[in-house]
């Protein structure tokens, strides 16, 4: 395998690990699970965004399906975050770092998928998206949880400009390298910038009267 | 294109507008969300049926998904939502016949697109009725609400309806517009007396004990 | 048909009608639904679990979807649920057996299906258990209540041991009968041993700190 493969491959397994590490705690933070649901939690979250990338570029069985590595290493961080628990609490930090170079990875991954497969610039950024979000999105719904991306932090909108980036930049003849780099380091540092400084995404002016939950 | 294609194409684009902008005010009303939710809960909505319908089928990747004018147009409904908000509100009554309209057209376009491919009767009427429901649905479970197409109303059911009949018709000779327009104006007339009656589909008579909610 | 596959079809109905049955009544219990959701549930809990392995193992359209016995079986579950509702709570135990002897036989069927298909054996018992628990799993979701295959009971536990049974042994030289009857009985025997004794599988030490729900 060429220097360039493993290390994407590498990077991939850690952003991997970092998604389940971080969705089974987040997880456990909500919901009084079991090992089941700790687990199978923390792989959703790792392995659902690029299962719905696959479905939409008609490239089944999804990627990290096939690859017992992804599985491995997904069950591996659903794993740790259930042994350790809250004694993870005091590296909130570098999990946060991690999991937003996750982000930006599945983000630019999933967008070169598409391009790749021959797909329009349009589907390229949403399916990067998809890819970035999907899988947490997958594990708030399970917790019955509104998906937090829907409704705060700066977590889908860095994951589309990475996207776009790369769209953009793959066009512009710089070469694939330098435009999965530069899209996902602009994503990395837009989610960092949004942690840090509690931003959030813009929120309707006039959102119609609230409407009683009906049970 | 021929005169009949492009009104189909019209007619389905304005559907699908319809039901991204439905969907995100319905959305709106029931959870706080920022740009990002607004706007996604709107296009599932849109083309989440259709996405379902097509993994159903075996027709990946979702047609909705590869053409970037049912997206652009999903997007700009949900978009809509976001700027004008309450202010759509007055627009309530021509909100609700659109959207009849859509889920008219969405489950006999949903149930066509089963029989052309090959499949039974049977599977063309679930197909026609996920079509036309699935995107509520989905959009209902990530905003932490229970279907409503599973609770009242007559939303599904006219669906249901509108899809057999374009299936019956269609095997009688009759010709595939004039089933797909009895078929859609079935449907269509029923949610229309449904929504001005409110009516609701039968509830069981002996539904067993409630269990406490087991958290 | 030889008489091995008619018994195996026959097995198979069954399992997907006491999943209807069962996952209607469990719908029933949560949530006031109309007929529509009634029967929807149930064909969830039926149908849900293969349609999610047929999406990963790339087989669609889904066997259960293609085949119209299966949805016949799964509606006409759901409708004896809608309409003898609380009638059938004496009839708990067998519920309750039944739906034990669909999980076996799904774990076991869905992970010879990925075996067949020439998946590896970490995929053949992901699959497994995903087919046994996947449809309850969106039952759950869609009726707003934490999927309690994540929180409680011994439900996946003793599939996911029913299928790692069958893989190993297939790998034996035992005969692929002998194999699918030893997991099917595996699991069995496990799941009712966890009803008798009200047995969970095990639970976090050291949960992290829960934060306040989000709304």
């Amino acid at each position: 395998m060429p220097l360039e493969a493993t290390l994407l491959l590498v990077l991939d397994l850690v952003g991997t690990f970092a998604f389940a590490l971080n969705g089974a705690l987040t997880a456990l933070r909500t919901a009084r699970l079991d090992i089941v649901g700790v687990v199978t939690l923390g792989m959703i979250t790792a392995l659902g965004g690029g299962t719905i990338r696959d479905v939409l570029l008609d490239s089944l069985p999804p990627a990290t399906f096939v690859d017992w590595r992804y599985l491995a290493v997904a069950a591996g961080g659903g794993l740790v975050a259930f042994v350790f628990g809250r004694h993870l609490e005091r590296l909130n930090t570098p999990i946060t770092v991690l999991d937003a170079a996750g982000l930006s990875l599945f983000a630019v991954t999933g967008a070169s998928k598409a391009i790749v497969l021959g797909f329009g610039p349009a589907q390229a950024v949403i399916v990067g998206g998809i890819t970035a979000v999907g899988g947490g999105t997958l594990r708030d719904v399970m917790i019955r949880r509104i998906p937090f991306v829907l409704t705060s932090e700066l977590y889908a909108i860095p994951a589309f400009i990475g996207a776009t980036a790369l769209v953009v930049l793959s066009r512009l003849e710089v070469g694939v390298t330098a435009a999965a780099i530069t899209g996902a380091a602009l994503c990395f540092a837009i989610r960092m910038l949004g942690v840090r400084f509690g931003l959030n995404a813009p929120y309707p002016l006039a959102p119609p009267a609230p409407t009683p939950d009906d049970e």
